[in-house]
């Protein structure tokens, strides 16, 4: 089973916008073991349109066409569709009553323009997810089948997990299973946990057993992803829970999380098991800590709250921190992780201070250089680490390193910090 | 003249790379005045990438080819290119000394394989501009040619800089400039602006002298994009200045910003002219204010600071908002801009409260319904929206509405807040 990718839009041959949608989508048709060879973009042009999708269908099975779904007049992927089935756009009366019902829910007018969404090549079949006002569409030609998913991501991933991957699945008869699990690390380079590795990879090369791939995430730590191929779910399932169970031996604790697991919801489900709670204190980390958290389900049960600012005056009257402490020590870090506790009535404060590049800063550190702090109820401690990157990428390991280190904390890991 | 970009490598397909190259080269070509109409990316296969090439050859001028050109086994673009040149590969003298050199000022052991990259097909020509060990190419096929640059962007941008735009331009004898304005607005539904513009647009496609295209972009606005072509640049700045002219008298103050500005650093820089300063508190908006606002350089000029929590007992004692309000209402929203413009001791002080689909929440409220709060020394007022999509979009649409408030306020604006 062999399929492509055509994304839509004028925009991404421009660069205006970076396909990322394709990206995604390749990743997911290679987990469903679905080969995918060519993927295209191609601009809001009917006949190029046209000529993308019949070349598509020459050498594939199944395509997915992402983008030009929407409302406006240069969103022509349903007439290019049409043109290649060969038939007429007519007027579904269940995608025009799902959008009418979406404005009046919002209490909105709609453009009369919007129900053009609803006119879709005779003998399509809207997709059932409809996140938005844009429908997804399954459009059969003969054996094959031909996709459309919006352009917007979150529309389209809903659309193509929901809908999509399991037709393709079925269609293709899939029964091999490949799955992957990701082990979020933080605290060894890149380099560093290949050089560990090394022995492992060569192992698993040689017994074609699984293969171990390497992606460093900025915030999201450094992941390291096993993928595996075999009959079934439960067999696949063992080689991969055998598979971590090596690798856990092997990097240990810096190990915080596994697939989606961050950091920061490792820490607020750590604190939920033991009814604790955290408050943070932002300046360096410009918010992206206390924004980190507060996206997590039900953070408040937790998180108490994060005092954002960079003002010296403000630092002092609400968070205690004197004005004799140069701004950028561990001094500073440890006096605003006691304030923010006490701030915001928490068990746990946390806090960062350092230099991310900005001139406003002290001449006596590298740059990169951050302390770390973590206030608890009687004890105070922080930590000094020296973080590769540009000023947002300064941002984000500082954030994460902080959080690494109330997770250290809370389940007492003596191992070296490296970051 | 029209040249295709050919992205090379299997990763890219599997969607663990990002394919940011063609992005960056589409824009570059637009610039050139040089269209691409097609972008492809394709594994690392000859024969998958022989039949790529020719096709890219059957309907364009030129190709670039990225990626492919390193030294272990599947860097195979060489070969494929060789393959539709009808030619051999031979080894180039100056590449392999570029290459010997390169590794003995490095004090690096060379690799026998490393002298693959010196390989190139009979007829092409070296790409002068060379910053690692990967040589470009300029491969002519008649009348027509086919570039090989490497997948590393700085490498890639920099022969794209040095030898293959100018190149490009030379032999399509380019006179013509390609430049587009980016019109950032917030107030309108995309199909609203559309509906707004069509007569606009509809002129511009007769006339040729123009060309709109709208795209939402979450909390950066909906944007519209003027495109346009000409002998040179002033006569090209003069019709996107021209048009914009045409396109501000419709849609008027709802446009906040040009090209990179965003809501936020718009208020910021308004804020700074008048030497003003503002205050956020933060629940509902969950940090994303902040965190945006903290990312504007020298922001802490005007922003004073956030305080993000959920916790009534906190937003009680350090923001004085009584228990008795209903924590989703205009004056609850209210009562937290006041109450956070004196905790920061700040000008202006905003705040939001609403419903974004969590559960803990009043049932007399639509999903969506959010209250929008700015309190000034003197005076306190809000807006209820009603604002579309999951939770973290009505999260981004709040921030922005939220900022918008400001603006609309600082600017004295009086037309009807849409959003």
């Amino acid at each position: 089973m062999r399929c492509e990718i055509i994304a839509i839009g004028t925009e991404l041959l421009l660069g205006q916008i970076i396909d990322t949608n394709s990206s995604w989508m390749g990743g997911q048709l290679a987990l469903a073991g679905i080969d995918s060879y060519y993927q295209t973009k191609v601009g809001d042009n009917q006949a190029r349109m046209v000529e993308s999708l019949r070349l598509a269908l020459s050498r594939s099975d199944a395509v997915i066409c992402c983008g030009g779904l929407g409302p406006t007049q240069d969103d022509i992927t349903r007439e290019a569709i049409a043109d290649v089935m060969g038939v007429k756009l007519v007027r579904h009366d269940w995608i025009a009553d799902h959008i009418r019902t979406m404005f009046e829910q919002r209490g909105r007018e709609m453009a009369p323009s919007n129900l053009r969404q609803a006119d879709v090549p005779e003998g399509a079949t809207p997709i059932k997810e409809m996140p938005g006002t844009a429908p997804g569409l399954i459009c059969p030609i003969g054996q094959q089948v031909v996709y459309a998913v919006p352009g917007v991501p979150h529309e389209m991933r809903t659309m193509l997990e929901g809908t999509v991957l399991p037709d393709l699945k079925q269609r293709a008869g899939v029964t091999s299973v490949i799955k992957s699990r990701v082990l979020r690390t933080w605290g060894y380079t890149e380099s560093g946990l290949a050089d560990l590795l090394a022995d492992r990879i060569t192992d698993l090369d040689e017994s074609g057993g699984a293969t171990i791939a390497f992606q460093a995430s900025g915030i999201e730590g450094i992941k390291v992803r096993v993928t595996t191929k075999g009959e079934d779910t439960e067999s696949v399932d063992g080689r991969l829970a055998l598979e971590e169970q090596h690798l856990r031996e092997l990097i240990g604790d810096y190990i915080f999380g596994i697939d989606d697991e961050t950091m920061e919801s490792v820490i607020l489900k750590l604190l939920r098991a033991r009814g604790q709670s955290l408050a943070v204190a932002e300046g360096l980390t410009a918010g992206i800590a206390g924004s980190r958290l507060a996206a997590i389900e039900n953070a408040s049960d937790t998180f108490r709250g994060s005092l954002l600012t960079d003002q010296p005056d403000i630092r002092q009257r609400l968070l205690g921190l004197s004005a004799d402490l140069p701004p950028i020590s561990a001094e500073s870090a440890e006096a605003l992780a006691v304030g923010v506790r006490q701030h915001f009535a928490a068990d746990f404060g946390i806090a960062a201070t350092g230099y991310d590049g900005r001139t406003d800063v002290h001449e006596d550190h590298k740059p990169g250089t951050v302390f770390l702090a973590l206030a608890t109820k009687d004890t105070v401690h922080s930590a000094k680490v020296i973080l590769p990157g540009d000023r947002n990428r300064i941002r984000q390991y500082a954030v994460i390193s902080l959080f690494n280190l109330l997770r250290r904390h809370l389940l007492d890991i003596r191992s070296p910090a490296v970051l």
